[in-house]
């Protein structure tokens, strides 16, 4: 059977049954970090701009944006969604393939939800399949895809929010390899625009094309059937090498979820080992950063490669920088929101620091590792290799943590209690009677006590 | 200067006394062109099925698709013109690169000049300058970038139309930047999709896209600043290999528009010099069909590549089967609509003839070229080389031609008046002060006479 159709026929046939419990919980634990993370990002420029934008060009707003008041259609809701949640870079990752799974697929789920009635259990399960729909689809083209420079969250993306979207539309598999095709069809995204709030706007537009794409499929528009397989189809059209048996291996008892990594900090990925350990020299030695002479860090060569910029412009920048990660880890041991904004790179402190890194790469070094040595002034060095980085899968993130996470961001946009009954409910969300409340009760000024009454 | 840039600067800074008076008039034919397909795909399925889903997506309804009577804000619009346009696959084409130039461009600007009042000139001025950024980011990756399976119309395209929405809103060179950035971010179409309804929706997304990305832009959404050039910008992305000197040799003096080819048949292009021919073998010995034993065709090897399909599940398919294109040929002598339909792939006769059908490549042969060797049960042979197939840049149709095309696709969707005054709308558009009035007067309907009256 063709890689797409199989894909198809497992959408189209799970049942929630099927689905193990573990992976369910992962589930909960990845919309409760998709949503804190959307709520941290609702406040940011790049949204307010997409809103003011796309206003004139919504049909009837029933659809929530989370944390906003505005409300949209579903197709942009699921847009400025995506560019809400992925905008601090906060959002979760799959290591095997650096795929951020959960925006494209729920910033999809929470637009469609919170404008037609859907179960939790039911979101849940589409979220589940749609979320396992893009990783099996991005570990078929990782690394080629991903060393090409497409930004394999939001080319993958839009098939992992087809998958969901067509799920709870009840599509056959005729119409879901329908959708997917179309999925291929828009599939888009230049790792070129890191660094600019086009990121962001990148696994937006997957989530909503993704959408739009189940829904075309559902009314029979009908596209090529070897999406991904075809010799014009995605796989062969952008990875050198793939292997679409990975599509099909396990497929139904191995879940994606299960291998999630939430971050502990607001940035790129492969800079955390290099917070992580300069906050545990922090911690440690608590070394005056007046007083640092140099910091030298040995790194994978991919570190250098996506993240060697010194010179900040605009403070997304900064999130891509190896030489800025290690700044904020010695001055302040932590890498939140507020580590990354146009203060946090004006500071000159954290200026001071960024001139005194060097970077070599190293082969031997993994992208969770980094060897640490800081050297002061009196000719002290602190030195610290970094074996595991917090918030990778062997050193997960615990449900306090994440709540911890979600705490700090949504009350960027929300009054504590609002923020607390958004957590109560993403923890029941598979017991709710419908799901799309939590996305309505994220709107400022709402009633979201009223999420802790409703359940099955 | 980058490419990226220089293509910004060339759109930002160009005013209309600096195109030459042979450009804008390639122009107008070329509208002419794009206006007749959009309305005879107007009354498509493919078109009714977008239109159905789209419409609880629309904002405020003040842009047309162009022969409908529905309205929908200028993004939908864009992307239904776009499909509508496309759908035949009638639309024009730049032999160098195989890009339909005019329906990204057009769309969008149709849809947006639909709801804002826009001068003729400006209108003429905009789409030469999109029809001129597509072509050349065409021909900077062309073949590598369509050989690895790219729908080069919507890959470029979506680039052509940010820009020419982009000099209508007057975006500065930096926000035309950002545009082809966010173009950049968005740009998807593969192959794969030919023969299916995806295939129309490629450069109507494109539009859409390209429209959205110069909105974004102007609102200073920002975006990386080498969307071609960069490390994982466009063209290292999506080409094995490029030349972006291609960008800038000539920008100014040299016009994509003056190479356009409108096609006489609404199919795949690498198919017309065999329906040209085999017409012509109709016309010179008038074969009884159900006497004729076997059609042998040399051609070039882009033609088995692309059209090698002689089994035919959906009539859209037979636009790419060189099979079907020498039935039609030596049956009918023409390749219209109507030689595209549901009953023509039935048509018991040209099925009989596709069987008979043997196709070998020759590396000898161009595209523009076939051998073409009919050998009836008699034994007569009826032999013929097409040197220059019609419809190409060395046997353009005439201004006549081009309106006969229109007319046989407009009465499909309007009545014979409205379709003249569109056409004399069209040869005069660049001195209407409105070009949007065309749109508006492609409604059904609606009193298209009123064209006439207006003029600068």
């Amino acid at each position: 059977m063709s890689p797409t159709r199989q894909l198809a026929d497992f959408v189209t046939q799970s049942d929630l049954e099927s689905i193990p419990a573990d992976v369910t919980t992962e589930a909960k634990r990845a919309i409760l970090n998709y949503l804190g993370c959307a709520l941290g990002g609702s406040v940011e420029p790049a949204l307010d701009t997409a809103i003011e934008v796309l206003a004139p060009f919504s049909g009837q707003p029933k659809a929530c944006v989370l944390g906003r008041y505005e409300m949209f259609d579903e197709l942009n809701a699921a847009l400025l969604n995506g560019i809400g949640s992925h905008v601090h870079e906060y959002d979760d990752t799959l290591p095997q393939n650096y795929i951020h799974p959960s925006v494209p697929v729920a910033s999809a789920l929470f637009a469609y939800a919170s404008a037609h009635p859907v179960p939790g259990h039911d979101f849940v399960h589409a979220f589940i399949l749609g979320f396992e729909v893009e990783s099996r689809i991005g570990d078929a083209v990782y690394p080629a895809h991903y060393e090409a420079g497409w930004h394999i969250t939001s080319t993958t993306g839009v098939f992992g929010a087809a998958a969901a979207i067509g799920k709870l539309l009840g599509l056959s598999t005729r119409q879901m390899i329908w959708a997917f095709g179309l999925a291929a069809t828009q599939a888009a995204g230049i790792r070129e625009m890191f660094g600019s709030m086009a990121k962001s706007f990148q696994p937006g537009r997957a989530a909503q094309n993704g959408l739009t794409a189940a829904r075309f499929a559902a009314a029979d528009f009908t596209a090529g059937e070897q999406a991904l397989e075809g010799p014009r189809g995605f796989a062969p059209v952008t990875a050198r090498e793939y292997d679409l048996d990975r599509i099909g291996s396990g497929l139904g008892t191995e879940f994606a979820l299960r291998g999630n990594a939430y971050k502990p900090y607001a940035c790129g990925l492969v800079v955390h080992p290099t917070i992580d350990g300069c906050s545990r020299i922090r911690e440690l030695h608590r070394p005056d950063p007046m007083r640092i002479e140099s910091i030298e860090l040995k790194v994978a060569p991919l570190v250098l490669d996506l993240c060697n910029k010194r010179e900040l412009e605009r403070a997304l920048q900064s999130k891509y920088s190896i030489y800025h990660a290690a700044a904020i880890g010695l001055v302040r041991g932590k890498g939140g929101i507020q580590e990354f904004t146009e203060d946090a790179v004006a500071d000159p402190v954290l200026a001071r620091l960024r001139d005194r890194v060097s970077v070599a790469a190293d082969e031997s070094v993994t992208e969770d590792q980094v060897d640490i040595n800081v050297r002061l002034e009196d000719g002290t060095v602190h030195s610290l290799f970094v074996e595991q980085s917090l918030g990778n899968i062997h050193r997960p993130l615990s449900n306090e943590q994440l709540e911890e996470k979600f705490r700090d961001q949504a009350v960027l946009a929300l009054p504590q209690a609002q923020v607390d009954a958004l957590i109560d409910a993403c923890w029941r969300i598979d017991t709710l009677g419908d799901a799309g409340r939590i996305a309505r009760d994220s709107r400022p000024g709402t009633a979201a006590g009223r999420v802790a009454g409703d359940s099955r």
